[in-house]
């Protein structure tokens, strides 16, 4: 590895938490809005992530570096490094009295957009805080969907390659592309959080809740203003079907947004990845519905809305719970076992296996098989209307080998810090996944982090960050030719 | 679907069935041994298996079909299909008085060397039925093994291919050599169960338990005479030791052991995957080992015993167990977990993922990283001293992807008759991977199936037969291409 490289990455990350720090003053202004003393928190901290930052962006200047596939994975793993770092210091500084391991673990559950959450008493945090989580989901969100449209296709991230946007979609000149792709990805996540807040305050939110849950939604990533989440508004069904609509929009490809947004085009809906994510949601939704309908006799409505609420949260890989779901008996646990692997589509905040990826592995399969009876023939992979090329076939069925095998390593970590097999093995795929609650007692939707032994939550801050960046962009970091040969 | 390859196969199966009611009279011979009444039991399912398998076979006579990758797998379906029923006709006819499902559950437990049982008592019942338990387990262990050499190889399903010996390790002529290896294979499979037999009597087992067992072990099935499975000699570390290391052999590649029989060639034991079943399962048993003895205090020989005892079961996919290491506390339960998946060698009787399918998987990962720092780089994949092809790498992801998919299905489908999700979960990798038994109260070490409704034991004797049959040679007939186009 070449320390040009090392050196460069580390000067764009010192430049990154420059600006990070720069938006530390927002909650400061909200607590300074609310009277709140902890706006010297964010103060405070802002002044010291700043200070750092510029140090070490000053400390590592130089020409800039030949632009390699090293330099590019180096710089995504420092982005979200230095992301965790600079959204832990607000926690460590403020009046919750986090520990290190804690502030760690509620930082990368934000910008991974998970949500699982280590802070109990939310409904009497300072609001301040409360923002800070909001926003940094919300940071973390958007630096997903750039991740996902313009970073990792350039590195060649299976799989993900196949979802950027094409030039001629757009423009002829990469640079206006880009620009354009920016600002029309800003404003439409923008324009989609405003939506979502206007639309909760109209089904009866308060004000500050409605904007830091529409933060939290429209980033899928789940952290509540409340302990018992969407639970506070349980009775409200105009809240949860908000929820579940922007949920839903929220984990659909953003380039159908952004196509729509800058070119009216609309074809792009006939996605397959949509269809499958679509199906598979509907499916269990209504599964469970009929489920709760029959077996324990809750009303229609009541078991409809409930039902597709947190299956929508899980599958979607947001978080939120409308109701502790572990109290529904053992099929529906199971459906929100299996939920938890599937997330929705690519382009999107959410994470998981995510949707396209199932519906390739079908068509391999299906392939697969009709090669046992037909051994010459060829049989070519479509998605939609364009040809899967080996590379992407490869990558697809590796993903979710790479996914399971990492899943069942974790859940053996966890389990040795004293976590029984459901609490772990949920854990993990709630980690993993970007879902944020597990399963059981303890991390169900009822419960939280906040008794996990340090060293699991150490485990699952590491599980979080590899989810989020599709797990290969973290692994070839700790790869012997990453480093030179 | 041609219809002379459906009325070929039902012939051959017809066939299959009357060799199989021949068998029944060795149970006969022992109840009559043991001046038991059940020997009518036994004559009378002979008796009934035998005529309505000449009947059904001279209803089907015809000329014979032109071999076909249909025919082949109609045929494999039919054959184990006969053997089900089969099987279960003297538990349907016994004292024991069980019902259809249970009778089937227990057939394709055994035919499949799965070894999990719906039977308490089997203490105290008949000689002749506990003898037939272990002698479908033992059949079924020969099928395994054929099915393995001669017969996937030749379907082509994916990964076993590879493994076929090729003909000039034995003889030019395919016929001479099916000969060759037919009588070899029966000749070491038969030795080795008569020297386990001994050595179970000689470590202090009784001569009807020490037959049954070695009949169980050598299968790597699971079946016992005793509730308590291996938990009755469970003091005595002889016999603990002794199936430790003929659970051990009979999980390695049957091809080793016939080369060496034949030719006495040992360069065979450098197979990789080898290596990396007994490397996981050494790590697996010393990490629990160690955890036995700091965390709770057991004494190390008794810890590194009953560890391994049950590790090299598990793994090995027998299912015996030599304690309730369901009490072991959570990270020796998430280790069990994870060996369920784990399995031992292609061409055994051991099912699971396999070893050589993680040994490829690995070199596809580390691969797969590589690329990503040098795209343009060509790295083939190597087995040993022979090349991957792009066929194999392919069948063994996949092959890894339908199973950890089949899992979740499976685990959805026993969750809905009512199981809670560490049963469910835990019985279902246990049926599809062949091992028996599942974690928690109900289907752990210490536990069976009795108490299971028959909904849920229906499901698990197909994930049984799914996974016996490398789960494609399953899904194939399901298929509409498999029924012509």
């Amino acid at each position: 590895m070449q320390s040009l490289a090392v050196r460069s990455a580390v000067h764009a990350a010192g430049i990154f938490g420059l600006y990070l720090s720069g938006t530390m003053l927002l909650p400061a202004a909200v607590d300074l809005y609310y009277g709140n003393e902890d706006w010297k928190v964010f103060a405070f901290s802002a002044f010291l992530t700043g200070g750092f930052s510029l140090a070490v962006a000053l400390a590592t200047q130089s020409s800039a570096p030949s632009v390699s596939p090293r330099f590019g994975f180096l710089l995504v793993n420092l982005l979200w490094g230095t992301a965790a770092l600079a959204g832990s210091v607000p926690f460590l500084l403020s009046s919750l009295e986090m520990g290190l391991t804690d502030a760690i673990f509620e930082s990368v559950s934000g910008i991974t957009t998970t949500g699982g959450t280590v802070i109990t008493g939310l409904d009497s945090a300072p609001p301040g805080i409360l923002f800070w989580r909001s926003l940094i989901q919300w940071m973390g969100g958007i630096g997903v969907i750039a991740l996902g449209l313009f970073i990792l296709p350039y590195l060649n991230i299976g799989g993900v390659t196949y979802f950027k946007i094409e030039s001629s979609d757009i423009e002829d000149r990469p640079f206006e592309r880009l620009t354009t792709f920016t600002v029309a990805l800003l404003t439409i996540y923008s324009l989609l959080t405003l939506t979502c807040a206007v639309s909760y305050a109209a089904a009866g939110m308060t004000g500050f809740d409605a904007i830091n849950h529409a933060m939290s939604t429209v980033s899928t990533a789940g952290f509540s203003t409340h302990d018992a989440s969407f639970g506070r508004y349980g009775d409200n069904y105009a809240v949860l079907w908000t929820a579940i609509v922007f949920m839903t929009i929220a984990a659909l490809p953003s380039s159908i947004l952004i196509l729509f947004a800058i070119r009216g085009r609309t074809e792009a809906i006939r996605d397959p990845q949509i269809r499958v994510f679509l199906g598979y949601t509907i499916v269990l939704s209504l599964g469970v519905t009929v489920y709760l309908r029959t077996i324990d006799g809750v009303d229609f409505w009541e078991a409809l809305t409930h039902s597709t609420f947190n299956f929508v949260s899980v599958i979607t890989t947001t978080g939120f719970a409308s109701d502790d779901y572990n109290l529904w008996g053992p099929f529906a646990i199971a459906c929100f076992f299996v939920a938890s692997f599937l997330g929705g589509c690519s382009g999107s905040t959410s994470g998981g296996i995510k949707a396209y990826r199932f519906f390739i592995l079908y068509r391999l399969m299906a392939n697969g098989l009709r090669r046992l009876i037909y051994p010459n023939v060829v049989l070519p992979v479509r998605y939609g209307d364009r040809p899967v090329d080996d590379v992407m076939q490869r990558s697809v069925v590796l993903f979710i080998c790479a996914f399971m095998m990492i899943w069942l390593l974790g859940s053996v970590l966890l389990a040795a810090t004293g976590l029984d097999l459901t609490t772990a093995t949920t854990a993990t795929v709630g980690a993993l996944a970007n879902v944020g609650p597990g399963l059981g007692d303890i991390v169900g939707p009822a419960g939280n982090y906040t008794t996990f032994p340090d060293a699991a939550k150490w485990v699952l801050s590491l599980a979080m960050l590899f989810g989020r960046l599709e797990i290969l962009a973290v692994l070839v970091i700790f790869t012997p030719g990453f480093w030179g040969r």
